[in-house]
């Protein structure tokens, strides 16, 4: 029914909520297809219907992906595992799309400030090219690892780089990015935190102005950490984040934002933009690999908010890092991802 | 049981959400005794069991409410049912507290660029008290028509008032306030924007910077509109207010805003305060009429962070009219509230 | 891409729930293309991304379906409607699906009976084919117009089928069939009953015995009224429906119940079936045209107990629909809906 | 304020969902004062604020309690806990309530069938009073240790009772009892079947026809095994029971069945009963101690469905819990329960 080739991708940590979401979409996916790997894992598999193709998996090692003849795997692991896999996975030559943090910073001195983590793989942080499309597309084309962004900057970085480009925002005065998760971003391992009787009925802010996603923002959008005030707090729905950007802003119409935002992402497919004074909310990107960015502008004062959401499974995960294997393979862009 | 008098309070808009916890609470209030007074009113009466005694109603009029021997009466009502009720009430001699809109802000003037409505009673404006107890006590004491605040400006003018009071805020660099709320607070009347598929498995912005609640926390903590950018959002659950709140600190100790908010809440029954560094959430208050207030401060940057959370139907509206009835009539001021 | 010629088809209703579903799902499928028509609609349109295409719009009259070169119509809309624009879109030449009751009942009796409508189409009842493939498939093929099944009644009867066929249900000691339900099944129009704050933290539950969907499983069950008991109960949640089945079996062993189910469905695509003592949640069939069943069966006491789930927006509705139309137009039964 | 004698009385597992209740139920409680009891927990304190009172604990032996003055003990715990802390309170002198399902079941045999764990405390299984009021309320009056019924069990019992004692019931054909609770009765525990992810959005179904409350149904109504099918079901809220009663009645009108329930509850104070074709909904009984039960018959056919809710942690745990301890203090059996 089309002529891509059959590439076979593994993955490992397919009983994630990440790693369920990328089977689902290499599933659907024309050009690839899913292999599960077998990692230490403590999550039990769900019951499935009789019948419907039990998928095989592999063992989660460079010899048997070798063995299956994958091409690449995805790292929907924690940052430790990831480190552990990727260097064995690179030199046994499959590409590397790896959703934690290990190689989201550029260098080992600021991992060490925001991880508690031991680096196990601090050689190739040089290397890996962080996979924001949007802002790295030529990059990623020639990657052979791609450290698939966090949730909260991918919403963060993708409102506020066209303003920061355009010296439409008014650093001095600081800007605030408020952000709500859905309860997924914390991954499927019970925890007290993630219980449903702790986090229904309830909103609660945590890692207030610490959490180890602010150096992603900071490193992609050139702000300084004083600059940047970052509060995170955990929604009672499963999966979404919207984030509430506020700053002065140097332009006084919103027009001006606007033609911003338009000059940078016209042309791009999973950014889409709102009519000054419209915001979308979480629905509107729900299941889906779009960021949708909406704003206000007060003309007098200048006061602006900007509104960027994503669903963290879909752009702010499982669906960035299909976007950036579709670049890495030559592919479409979008392949794969328009209807999810 | 005690020897408190017992007061009849009338309640109009008992169906409604605040109404319904107005109810709740006169009923088991010592010293008030709930009657209920029918109004225009799109909600039908719940199903009720057998045998429990269904409440009798009473006709919303001073008539009605004279000779039923009401000596103050609760409106939970829109602000142009307030408007209308209100005047006859107080000449009929009863106290009100209303829980709407209509009375909260000083002028004529203000109203009018805020509401839509047309104010029909403006010559109460003047004598209207804000029935923010923590700040007006004496004058709600004497007060006749006390203006219930909104529940936005609630937790807002409380968390702030210390740190204007004490010149902690560098009001150059602007504050926000990120404020969510449970959907209780748009009230029982049916709407698209507050049906569940609608709410649920989302978080949506509205008001961005206009919300009409903002000229209430301008005009109690002396800040000017350019100062504070104010955005409301819907959580999808019931009830419940947490407000993130941004500034720059003008001190580097988080010693120095703990002491802020002690010197000025080490005696209010009804605020709490947290360690520097710890926040509470949303379920911290639920079903109480507590204001819990908890702060982050980075001294290197002075970036800070203040949470306070409130229930909206509690201290947010029909907790903190009990309140302000229970000063008015010279009671122990949190009789009926404690226990909530 | 492929070879299938661009069917044209009209969504009437396409701002409710299921018509919302009916557009996502037939902007993927490979050979349909959805034209939208509008009707007279309470519900405003969403706010909308710039630049997005907007989808025009057509009148719902058959005029403008044929100008259009429209070849089928979806009606997602309410009894009335729907009785008010099939005989039209009939008359000009268009298959049609009806997703509401209006053509649901074989005879004109018994839709009096159930529905408080009067019939303006009476003359359709006899002609509409019920739209169960698994039970009606060479018909549908065949058929101008399906009436495509309510929600519970597919969950109910594809798990009743098999069963009753088989002869392994004591129908004198009754069926009992508890429904639960989420909220888009009763439609987007507000209400107080699908506020936000009556749905959550709660379950109701509603027409109990008297549900109109009560006929519907009945009639293509066999069982009479007196042997099923059926209670519909809406849950806090959006979509999904799960129907927990009693009765007492003819059989004492587990395996002659599945061997039932897998001679009737070994070859269906959307009916999973799960083994004995297994049973799958809600969250297995989301947004997903499948029908998953599972049971238990004491074998002592022969007290059987089986559960059905759906997607009331999928296989209970405009899933469903589309399951319909591929067979209407000779395509493949499962077309766009595998992935959904 | 009053006269009670202030009776201290000891909480062991206070940090869980029932223990909470207990905490905050004791604190309002005109006669008693809670005293909490550390016992070997995984569960962190919660956030607490500042100055407000932390109280005290003291160890959970029999001991400790002796020097701290207790007069009886409630124990929020698992079975083994309950049987390892049990014997020696009650020796010591004090009485004991217990929540787990360490003593509900009358006979060591029953309990090995249901429970998986090893009795420890088999002697007190004799002695042990069932604790629901309504049925038992002599007995528990003189009782040292009273077992806290099942909130499946009391839900159903209440519901059941009338109607077995009055021959309405036509047992042959069979009782359903189809039941949903919310999370928190699952305890506090993280588990992956309570994470937030997993239950919201969902509905599942669990331990069909073999839920270990299902003894203490048959024990206190006389059903036989083979009489009851019961399934238990995951709803997503934290708190509240509903469960659906489906039977073939013996009498063709609703007033006979009504009858029946006036007769046995005319007096009960916590349990409500609604008109016919009126039924309670979750939300009725929400942080309450009532049992609210409600039916519909359909007098031509026979088919009766009742429907019966409690609060899981009310009626269905810790507040049940108190109107025995009540009881057990020779108090008024409500106190501290109705404005719940």
């Amino acid at each position: 029914m089309n002529n891509y080739p059959p590439y076979r991708i593994g993955i490992v940590g397919f009983r994630g909520y990440s790693g369920e979401e990328l089977v689902r979409l290499l599933t659907a996916h024309p050009a690839f297809e899913p292999v599960l790997m077998e990692h230490r894992t403590d999550a039990a598999p769900r019951p499935q219907p009789l019948g419907h193709a039990v998928r095989e998996t592999i063992p989660s090692t460079s010899a048997a992906a070798r063995a299956a003849g994958l091409t690449a795997c995805l790292l929907a692991t924690p940052p430790e595992v990831s480190m552990e896999l990727a260097p064995g996975l690179l030199e046994a030559g499959l590409k590397v799309v790896d959703l934690s943090g290990a190689f989201r910073l550029g260098s080992l001195e600021t991992f060490e400030r925001w991880y508690p983590e031991r680096h196990t793989a601090a050689a190739l942080l040089e290397e890996a090219v962080y996979g924001l499309p949007e802002f790295y597309r030529e990059r990623i084309r020639k990657a052979r690892l791609v450290a698939n962004p966090g949730c909260y900057p991918t919403a963060a970085n993708l409102a506020l780089a066209p303003l920061m480009e355009s010296g439409l925002i008014d650093r001095a005065a600081g800007i605030v990015c408020d952000a709500k998760s859905g309860v997924s971003g914390a991954g499927r391992k019970p925890s007290l935190k993630t219980s449903f009787c702790e986090v229904s009925d309830n909103l609660s802010a945590y890692a207030i102005l610490v959490h180890r996603h602010v150096p992603e923002v900071l490193q992609h959008s050139g702000l300084a950490e004083a600059e940047l005030s970052f509060t995170a707090q955990l929604l009672p729905i499963d999966r979404g984040i919207l984030e509430t950007i506020y700053f002065r802003a140097t332009a006084d119409s919103a027009q001006e934002l606007l033609a911003a935002y338009e000059r940078r992402y016209g042309r791009e497919p999973m950014v889409r933009l709102y009519a000054p004074g419209t915001v979308p909310d979480i629905r509107a990107v729900r299941r889906t690999n779009y960021c949708d960015v909406g704003f206000h502008l007060d003309p007098v004062t200048r006061r602006a908010v900007v509104v960027s959401v994503i669903d963290n499974l879909g752009k702010g995960a499982a669906g960035q890092a299909i976007q950036n294997l579709n670049l890495m393979f030559g592919l479409e862009e979008t392949l794969g991802l328009c209807s999810a």
